[in-house]
């Protein structure tokens, strides 16, 4: 045994004396020998689970042949050590699994002598050399990949513990297991900060430490991680699962990094149904761990989670997601599970990852309905929320995307009202997502890279409103973080999809209110269904108000002289990540309408507004960014002057058809023909557009006050009444 | 009957005499009625083909349903009556097969009464109102478009020729068919010089003329297809199979355009076999035109042709590819073109497609070889050539490209010795190719942009060498005309395979030579293969030499400091492309090698060459383009300067992992560590790579005089002596 600080001894010394709940028999976390057992027999049965299955044998052979790696930390994120660590997590997982499986004793061999020399080394380390973290980790740079180390490692003990002499585990679990439970824990100032929080890095470091009282039968470990450090329900995994989501399954931080937390909630959730089914787990808060798991497959486009908030591009594909369905189906036997499952094409090796595989092969599965639906924000379901609305089926159906929430702590944006639309299979009008090269050693060691803040998070890298060239609360998080949006109401029919959602704080020192009514309908005669969007901002006093458009794909024409500069680009003037974008085109225009169409893959984009004198600017990312971590991306701004109460009335369409292949063009001109806005005040906006080839306009009327739906309105528009019950009249 | 220009009506009145041959029974081109019958016997049975047939009969159907519009010429490309024209004889000539297969009236009557349309419609009209063709048409804004209008409907007369009155039949052959022959043969005297000219549009122009001579009888039109305007073999078809094609097939156009030209050759080629089986014509030039089908598809990565000369974006599902294969597969019966054609999932509607549908319901398909092939360019073959170099299988391969061949007419650019590198489904170096937004009316009509001219032409968006910031030849097309690069060698043996070209002639003003020696292989130890390329400027005077390397992905890494501008970017300097470059850093390098590393969806590529002391620049291309023709793409330039012979020797390598699912990032630091020149002389060029992790170096010895590949060498290096046979030395 070799020395290590007296300080993990007691610690160690300490928790053993925990040690007071039953053993369970092993494994006992996320796989039983039963299930085992069954995955033996199933292999060649099932072939997506005997390919996961051949993946976790290779992965464990070839770390087996490779020998034990056990690196003294020092690298970043992407670096030799951090990357070390990982693979001999996984390795010692995919081993574990594979024990339990084959009964071959090379693999608990592997695990154990592994878990020998990490607990050798685990004493003897201080913190991580690489300082980058506001929560210093020992093994990484921070403690939430220690958490991610340690709950795959002790599935991994958990599988081979039987096999393990116990003078072995005392050694594992003194030296190794306990004190980083320990240092998770409480090992800093920061470390019991983040145990305690409400944040998905608390739910990493609850699993792995709750996991790792259910193995190793030491009760305190489990208490504190399911009621936080004091044991009283303060903090721990209960209370997360009231606090972080939504009555919808909403998670505060988004759907990307619900992607990431849905991993430890699913996992120790497993847990603690195998080992306290009398916790009744999944059935907490109306199964709002089923629900979760739901608003998440329902926050994509095409099986690819969307970009809002810190969001990188990630897909259903990833183990985690592949992880919390298969428990999800465990756990809730939902049929359309088993269709994501299906298209995930790999299997978690576990009781859940079984289950899932057999179900699919006895031909359970149903389709997965993506629907639109309004997601609500907060504990309570009143902290504003995200409308998806989708048109048509499959991998082309329109999707459009209204966020309306609450902050959502750290990797939140300054995004109130923000809107993002897919079509066709892209994103058409698109949400930065996060300034980040995950795991690119070389880019901010992986990190977020300082654009994110300076760019990414701010108002104008999002498509919604932005007052006077500052960001919303002046981009300061602990004021954004105090207040929400509220969703006013929300009617997704099919016929006629509006939401309507405002915002009273964002500029709150400006006393600007801000309403957006978006209505996504078909009108008669034309192919693809059209967004409405009402962008309402009152204010007692004048402002700026830009409106951008951020796109993808090439700016074909417009309405405008779009010249671009040719000799020499200038930042947009100031701060709020104005400064990263190069100004290509500045214009002053005077006409009802300004509007600009592009094309990406083979169709078209036109978006229309009823601008009348103002400003438009054609952006593009990447000024002020000399390391360049910003991706060079195209936008349209357009501006407003001097005005207290603007409303940018819009129409978004897609349209016609561009094939390379045939040669062939059609509609690559708007069906609109003209935006106007016939109406517009505290009570009603009413926008009437003209479309091309088309005798009858479309029109639609947003009320802007009543919200209950079943009020009675009348508005004379022209010399003509309209009458209707309701939010909203639309004549398409 | 309409009242039509006398010109019209003599020069029809010219053309009926000429009514000499024997009339074919009908349809004789590219369908028999036995084939028909095939066809209508087959349906259900071949159900890709079963596809096709359902989208001619949807296509005909909504035709005919949507009535007869047959407007008069106002718009380009893309516009509406250019569009409509195109609809129409796609319409026919759809119509004109559901005829001959289902034999119902109302598809013959529809061919008929729009031919009338036409006939009464074209001799009205005077030259098109559009002016943007140096050869203007009068349907369309050029007469190739008119070319393939008559492609396709003499197709559509050629099916229900029988079904229409004698008495239409001369109406419609004297006021629509003759005239619109003699108009695309000598209606103006650009039509004159194009029909007679060795070029794409005049085998369309001939392609059109001779079958429309082939269905009315009239050998005068063959013969002026065939022979050109004198009919004495001056000009025509058989002349171009002769001058257009080198013995390998390879197009001078390059593949971009060898696709859309391999259409017109190949069906009338088929006419040609079907109605004169005695010109053997697919057995020209020991099968030249088979030989060209297969250098089309070996010139494509996964499918898509390669972007070289004025290339847009277009795959094997081109309707003119899968005309030419099938009309390949049904000359020659290689059964290696059914790998292709399941591929396409399309077929010609004719006794082409179905001749090769049913060989694969057959089961007679082979796996389609792509393999690394030398292509010649010239009719002589001495023009130069491409090389093209492939690694591995599948749509994840490697393949490199060299182009060094002789202008290629028009379409051509200043390229010479150029490189492309493209890997892992993706092209990573890239070619600009085409500045052109096809069939998009606000882009300059959906022709070339001006900036085809000024940029993607000019050797600087290239990844070639560049002296003195001016392009090959100066960029003078008459100039470039007159010279072809020269292929020195090539040995494309799957360990190591190498190409040597130089060019002597692109900077003759300045009396530089330049030659580039690629090697591609794959040192012991290293997970993907590299690539060797050494670039020898030799001048009696002093110059500066720049090296681009055009790329796709986001630079994550480099050896120098690659801080950005951050407040204000410029043009580079000067003309030739440079001008449309925005210079996103400039420095001044000093240090034995020079390295960037992008990422590119889940891999690594890092390019190091040896510069010394030398300067680099970022670019991104968009400057100087007002009307955003160009799309926003990045370069790495490496810059020598005031030298008289300079080497440049670099390693591109593709490397490592990126799996944002998983999270896991390996190998983001190329293997190679050093890349030195360590002979350099007019005999040998000597390269020699330390590879980290690795004691040995990689060695290679590139011969720069003698060619025969069998001659005795000699080097002493370090003390060592190196013997070997033959054009290069390597150790790996």
């Amino acid at each position: 045994m070799k020395h290590y600080p007296i300080i993990a001894l007691i610690a160690g010394a300490i928790l053993l004396t925990g040690c007071e709940a039953k053993k369970a028999s092993h494994p006992c976390l996320t796989l039983t020998q039963a299930d085992a057992q069954q995955m033996q027999k199933s292999l060649g049965k099932y072939p997506v689970f005997d390919k996961s299955y051949a993946y976790a044998q290779a992965a464990a052979d070839s770390a087996i042949a490779h020998g034990m790696d056990v690196p003294v930390p020092h690298d970043a994120a992407g670096g030799y050590t951090h990357e070390q660590h990982k693979n001999n997590y996984y390795a010692m997982y995919y081993a574990g699994i594979l024990y339990q499986v084959t009964g071959e004793a090379r693999y608990a061999t592997f695990v154990r002598d592994m878990l020998h020399a990490y607990a050798d080394l685990y004493p003897t380390l201080g913190m991580h050399p690489y300082k980058g973290s506001p929560v210093p980790g020992k093994l990484f740079w921070q403690t939430l990949n220690e958490s991610v180390w340690l709950l795959h490692t002790i599935q991994a003990y958990d599988c081979v513990y039987e096999t393990i002499e116990p003078s072995e585990r005392e050694y594992i679990e003194a030296n190794l297991l306990f004190p980083v439970c320990d240092f998770i824990e409480k090992g800093t100032q920061a470390n019991y900060d983040t145990f305690n929080r409400m944040h998905n890095h608390a739910t990493w470091a609850n699993a792995a430490v709750g996991m790792t009282g259910y193995v190793t039968g030491n009760r305190e470990l489990v208490d504190k991680a399911l009621y936080g450090s004091a044991k009283d329900g303060s903090a721990g995994f209960l209370k997360q699962l009231n606090e972080l989501f939504s009555p919808d399954g909403y998670f505060t931080e988004g759907a990307y990094y619900l992607r990431y937390a849905i991993w430890p909630f699913m996992l120790f959730a497993q847990a603690i149904e195998q080992n306290e089914p009398e916790l009744k787990i999944f059935e907490r808060r109306d199964g709002i761990l089923l629900k979760a798991v739901n608003a998440l497959l329902q926050q994509a486009y095409n099986g690819t989670i969307i970009r809002a908030n810190d969001a990188l591009k990630k897909t259903y594909s990833t183990q985690e997601i592949v992880c919390a369905v298969d428990i999800a189906y465990w756990a809730g036997r939902d049929a359309e599970l088993l269709d994501i499952a299906e298209q995930q094409g790999s299997f978690v090796l576990s009781s859940a990852g079984i289950a899932t595989a057999r179900a699919i092969a006895e031909g359970k599965k149903k389709d997965f309905c993506f629907k639109s639906t309004l997601f609500h924000d907060g504990a309570d379901g009143d902290k504003g929320g995200v409308a998806i609305i989708r048109r048509g089926e499959g991998n082309k159906q329109l999707m459009l995307v209204m966020k309306a929430t609450a902050h959502g702590l750290s990797h939140g944006h300054y995004d109130k009202l923000t809107l993002s639309l897919y079509d066709n299979g892209h994103e058409i009008l698109t949400d930065y997502g996060a300034a980040r090269f995950l795991n690119i050693e070389s880019k901010s060691g992986g990190r977020y890279t300082p654009e994110n803040d300076t760019y990414a998070m701010q108002t104008v890298a999002h498509n919604t409103l932005v007052a006077d060239q500052e960001s919303h609360f002046k981009g300061d998080y602990n004021t954004s973080m105090q207040y929400a949006s509220r969703i006013c109401y929300a009617d997704l029919n099919d016929t006629c999809s509006v939401v309507a959602a405002e915002d009273k704080n964002a500029y709150r020192d400006k006393d600007i209110s801000m309403r957006r009514t978006i209505a996504v309908l078909q009108p008669q005669g034309t192919e693809y269904p059209m967004t409405i969007d009402i962008v309402r901002a009152t204010s007692p006093s004048a402002h700026t108000y830009d409106l951008p458009f951020h796109y993808n794909g090439h700016l074909i024409n417009s309405s405008f002289d779009s010249r671009r500069e040719t000799c020499s680009l200038r930042p947009m003037a100031g701060g709020y990540g104005y400064e990263h974008l190069w100004k290509e085109c500045e214009r002053e225009v005077e006409s009802e309408n300004v509007w600009f169409t592009i094309l990406e893959d083979d169709r078209f984009y036109s978006v229309t507004t009823a601008l009348g004198t103002g400003k438009v600017y054609l952006t593009r990312s990447g000024a002020n960014d000399p390391n360049m971590n910003l991706r060079s991306e195209p936008a349209v701004i357009f501006r407003k002057e001097g005005l207290s109460d603007y409303t940018f009335a819009s129409v978004i369409e897609p349209h016609g058809l561009f094939d390379p292949n045939l040669e062939l063009t059609k509609g690559a001109n708007a069906p609109t023909e003209k935006v106007e806005v016939v109406y517009d005040g505290e009570d009603y906006t009413a926008v009437q557009i003209a479309i091309h080839g088309r005798e009858l306009p479309v029109l639609f009327i947003a009320v802007n006050a009543a919200e209950e739906g079943k009020e009675e309105h009348r508005l004379s528009l022209n010399g003509k009444t309209y009458n209707w019950t309701g939010n909203y009249y639309v004549q398409q």
